[in-house]
């Protein structure tokens, strides 16, 4: 296995999702994302505005440095209807509005896991075009909990998470009893449709496990765990 | 200790919140909230919908029959901003909105415990008063999460819930760490101000437990366990 660094950090979501997280912790994600600029900092609603004036900010002094690789703001990404799903496909589509409205890129949004036990794929399909509507041309990622569900309702909801046009299917909240696999990542990128691409998340911990992710199909991860240990080998 | 079942099960709050949670189990959940009679039952705002008009359905069901102590229907409580609390305030309102318009009763909502650990009482208190205008007349409970914070903290909150016009102050999610103690449930009702109530949720097994937590001063149980437990007496 060839590790590529640069690109693993590219693929990053930098993660901070524990619920005692505090300003001083985003702030110090934040700056992490933007010395190696990761795709973007994945972090709850409730530190969208924060983050996206600090990063903002951040850009402009990169800017203003002559720093043109740190001059534009690394992206926001906060989650919806999380870790559980269950909240109403109304207050799902509400909280990505008033995430969109408070400068944030993209969501990750969860599916209600009940609903595709009691087989409703209709109602998760027309909960996330909700979702999808509400996002407009922002970047929509769909958490499906790959440990909850079986071989069939994964496949299954390929295709419904190809149907409401989102643009990443990704594994796990990192809340649920376990993350992603290399089993499900590769199982999701060979039944996705075109345009679809693999977000990785939970449990991924080393460059290794990041890179294989990488090569069975994902595009990105995420983690809390990567860039920690990139800042430790430095 | 004088263990009265009919206390205890009058201050259930019958909960199901997993998240693979099906609408026969939330029937099932909702035809023992009938058979005992407890408080409420607690289940996702997804499923409020099924929830309301089954139990409205069972209360003239059982009002045609002359079942007199049934023909009211079990109130309806669902979590808000369930189980992290880091959506925000807007989300939190909004959500609660939502479901008092889908007939719920109560609703139970998870403070930002990262509000709590940067100090920001002044937000959480403005976001607790947001809810509680949304929610009107309705029951509202604020989950302070007791296993995240510090002594100092859970005090605090006892101020910042009572300030709010919340009707009840509780434990916990049961979807951190851990749940209710009986060291914690005295402490909130040594705390609290007049006419804000105790619930104690989370790791609440059997009915010697319940009791306790009675005696120590809480007025609702949030629990999946009791009225199982009383099944499978009978």
């Amino acid at each position: 296995m060839t590790i590529d660094v640069e690109r693993i950090v590219r693929s990053v979501d930098h993660t901070l999702l524990r619920t005692d997280a505090t300003t001083e912790e985003i702030r110090k994600l934040c700056d992490e994302a933007v010395k190696y600029q990761t795709a973007s900092v994945c972090i709850p609603p409730a530190y969208a505005d924060e983050a996206v004036a600090y990063l903002a900010k951040k850009a402009q002094e990169a800017a203003d440095a002559g720093d043109e690789k740190r001059a534009k703001p690394v992206p926001v990404c906060v989650v919806i209807g999380f870790p559980n799903g269950y909240s109403t496909a109304a207050s799902k589509a509400f909280e990505t509005r008033d995430a969109i409205r408070r400068g944030v890129c993209e969501i990750d949004t969860v599916i209600n896991v009940g609903f595709v036990k009691n087989g409703r794929y209709d109602a998760i399909l027309e909960e996330l075009r909700q979702i999808r509507e509400a996002a407009g041309n922002h970047v929509m990622k769909v958490i499906i909990e790959t440990c909850l569900l079986t071989q069939e309702e994964k496949i299954r909801m390929c295709d419904i998470v190809t149907r409401s046009g989102a643009d990443f299917i990704k594994t796990s909240t990192g809340f649920s009893r376990s993350g992603a696999t290399p089993e499900d990542v590769k199982l999701l990128a060979e039944h996705v449709g075109t345009g679809v691409r693999v977000k990785a998340a939970g449990g991924i911990h080393t460059l290794e496990e990041a890179q294989n992710y990488l090569d069975l199909g994902a595009s990105r991860l995420g983690t809390s765990s990567i860039i920690k240990l990139l800042e430790e080998k430095n």
